[in-house]
């Protein structure tokens, strides 16, 4: 039977082309996917703040999701914004790519670098790792020295520098694999990988959202669902 | 110079009694305690969820406060909701009873034990030693079995069941320190100490938002802030 | 397409009913599995001796699994034999149903207990945990008291015990999720989950193997396979 | 009321203009400040032997403090020498700057850097750092390479030293908090703090001594005392 | 050649039938002991401050040791007092205890238990095991409930009181080693052993002070001493 | 009375000068060292996958050392290839220099660096700190680069190789003990240590081979052994 997958993306700014990410996933197993962003909340996500504003209306939209029999949610950000209060208020899975990514990465290999966007989201995922355990596995979370402005015209550029921290990563902090630390660009995480191949290195990269969609689709599968917290009626 | 500190509490039904936790240390350094609830966001903090819908709310009352000339702020609530978005958004002081409380019982002996009222919290509590970095000291969370109703009309039962949980916190899970695990109920941490008291052990006994309110100012008297994140502007 | 996944039971004595455990997961995705045992090796697995004994014989059918054209293996053992050593030798995903479960077990709440038919194998698991990183979220180790010859043919009386130990881990232990801690019985799952509902307790019960096998799934989907350390040819 | 905090400089070597460092506070709060050094013990403490001198002679200013009617005892060095024993010997709280210092540092940011004089005292950081419980926050102990006569008679190279130190710390260790890791030295802290910000690096640098005392304050203030372990009468 | 290894009794009170402790290791291998006490510091080691009480004299008789051509020291105390000190001061080994033995029962097992005389000392144990990293190793420290005074009259009542604790260690808290948690009292490992192995427990019990010589005497047969801290002449 | 020490070099390439490398410990302590070989197995161990080969062949020889009589058995190779297997099966102490000698560099340190031939081998070790407890303490582990046909001929280049890599895990690792990260290389140990005094590091250098049998010793003559699950007869 057919599942069916909703990604949230936690702001305002329209993302039309996020389902591209997923590409074939759905092909692959019997899985639809559908994506919404938020009517209302901040415009993007770039600091805790964000995470903050964006988190109460996440909720609403796994709620919907619930609703219109949703069989699993993600919430298209690696700072997992509002899954764990999603978590309180629905029965269906709700994934974040930031928690999942971090376990897949260290069942992979044995200690996983991050490469993302600004150094300061780095906090973010120690903060993840120590909840969700992995900590001893991060080697690092190194970020690429780019102007927001810069990335969205200079494609290239993003790429050739996250290959640059990729490459740090592998060498200097001896990661043995590379976590894409962003949600956000979309068509990233093959060309970095193909990147490092180039230069010698063979290492798993994950892509967050293509992976947590299928680990949500495993999930959903074998019928298991996170711990509900049913909220007591006031 | 007098300091002015604000208590935020983090949901909308209102607690014109608060500020009574924090008699006599106004007098005892000079400080200035004011008192804010919200005005939107949750009737109560019960859940992640909750704590969801006040974090936004917060980080206003933490901007306004900082306008207002506040020197420090300090949200009334265990699961410090919004503590960390506002820390992105003011260069003032603002702590959570959790994170503070945690590392005063850490400083006080060798393991602590936090009561609280529900069980449905200590995840929370124990996310908060594994971030905040004081898990190997905390030795147990427990909770009283009362309805929040129950609660609500009979306070001596309450102390008298936080007394049980401190007692087997102490003798069972070999707690030195008792965190009291909720700043919503006035005047219990007192009486939770002469009960113990009664029983043989002397043992410290954490008042939240007493304690969070003289760190604050400890912090304030010596100029110490958190890392202030300015929000890059889009 | 259709992927092939492929189960190595890590010992002698066959087990023609394997494949059962993961009926209508082929239906579900488009997934061939496939099962083999070993010809030589031990009889069962009961001891850290027995995984020893395993190990060369599992990376022979890894390797004659990728050489099959096998798109992922899956140990079907806890104590995962073999798994690290058949990662030098194939590119393809390896993997065991504990290091696996025991990070979906971590996604899915706060405190996992597991529970397993023998007290012997305990630091096995902690062992994995500590490896893997989720020692800290490994609520407890518990084990029912039954004779390996009592289980062949007491069924029920197994599923007693096993909800007896997982109510203690939820009771007493905290566990929010129950990990089965045990792939050669077959059918317990959901007999276990379908019994800790009667007592009231609706917590995810981890099926190992279902569970492992639709995550090598998801691995093979995304194109993720571990770091492959290719031997150096002597 | 007027509180009373004693300064013990373990050493006896007269540190003369050691309450200067707490100019204000006394103000700021209702505090009186005392100051006392050893009679006997070492002349300095520059080793874990000289912290093992020094310990017998500050428990005997700690029992002599509470007896003086002091609220509480602040032991002059990083080490914190003593500060053990004498909680085992007085009521009153008794605070090392060590210790203190490292959980205040954790309350303010996600990673702290200690910037020092010897890299012969960084194994004394690691050990407060693991028992106390902040080792995951613990970014660098970094030291100036500045021979102790040099420091005597060239304060600006010392802070030169100390901001270049920092500056690695924020830099390479990704510390976003300073730590002093030094009592001995006064004035520093606003000169490496001004440093930094001339370097643009706005970060807290946390005086110990200074922040030591009002932390003690504060625990005075809420009648906070660690576990007093009265001593079996032989 | 004969190696010399003297233990340093950190007390005035003199233990004449001390070396009783070690029968046979002379013999078994070629080493003379040697055994001091203090003749300044505590009458006995019965708290922190007791053990910074003795601290400078031990280090003063490791000093005394290394001038005498002695090749090794053990301080006879699980509380390792003046071993990190003396570790400045003299370059032959200075073992403790407490350290030692804690690492030799983490290569026996995977998790053991202290049984000790009073809980004052159990903090003690756990500052030790989370200093020297093998705190997830250490399932309990659990004590006997009797007064000093009755040990010294009651032999064999300790000895049953230990045999209850160690059954609970191993049963309770799965222990599967057990440490004896005080060098003062002689002649009892091998009969907590044996009451063990009435009750059916075959576990290592450890011997803290034989076995710490016989590790002593291993470092200095290959050579191996502390890092060295020559302390700087000032 | 003497003891008798058997090496087990865990494959099948004769190592005929292999005791060497115990030189004068025998006449040190009354030992008696023999050593086997594997007659069936890996050629070398190079890969997590020859230590899985080597395992059950270890065993045997284990089973073969305890019928005839010998006291304690090593495995001869740092990552302990069969060593918890054969303590499954055999009541003699059996020990890793892996396990063994990562407990005594953190009983002689602080942090401890390991120096090893190739990278490909880091994660054992890693792997071995996490589950043994010493992790914390380990510094790093770093390789030289040299082929394995490059060693064998250029003997001098490979101790100017470790000395290189010792010299940056002290400098830059802050590690203050160092271990030889392999037991295949012999006669090096010493000369790396003189290499490092040379460049006026004065440090321990850990042989694990020579030290792992003095430790063997030790257990013996005190009585201890691991705990022995007796297997149970199927």
């Amino acid at each position: 039977m057919t599942k069916h997958i909703r990604i949230v993306t936690p702001h305002t700014t329209p993302r039309p082309t996020k389902l591209d990410e997923l590409i074939g996933l759905d092909v692959e197993a019997s899985i639809t996917f559908s994506h919404v962003g938020l009517t209302a909340g901040p415009k993007s996500v770039e600091s805790v703040y964000d995470e903050a504003l964006a988190a109460p209306y996440v909720v609403e939209r796994c709620i919907e999701a619930e609703r219109d029999g949703v069989d699993a949610v993600i919430v298209d950000c690696m700072g997992d914004p509002g899954v764990d209060a999603a978590r309180d208020m629905v029965a269906i899975p709700v994934l974040g790519p930031g928690e999942t990514s971090m376990h897949v990465a260290s069942m992979l290999g044995h200690r996983y670098g991050v490469v993302t966007i600004s150094d300061r989201v780095r906090p973010i995922f120690e903060k993840h790792a120590r909840v969700h355990g992995t900590y001893e596995n991060l080697a690092c979370v190194r970020s690429v020295d780019i102007s927001v402005l810069a990335i969205a015209h200079e494609h290239d550029r993003l790429v050739e520098a996250l290959i640059e921290q990729s490459t740090a990563a592998i060498t200097n902090d001896k990661a043995d694999v590379i976590l894409l630390g962003c949600t956000g660009f979309l068509g990233i995480s093959e060309k970095l990988k193909e990147g490092l191949e180039r230069r010698g290195f063979i290492v798993p990269v994950i892509n967050p959202l293509r992976t947590t969609a299928m680990i949500a689709y495993a999930m959903v599968s074998v019928g298991l669902a996170h711990r509900f917290n049913e909220r007591e009626s006031s």
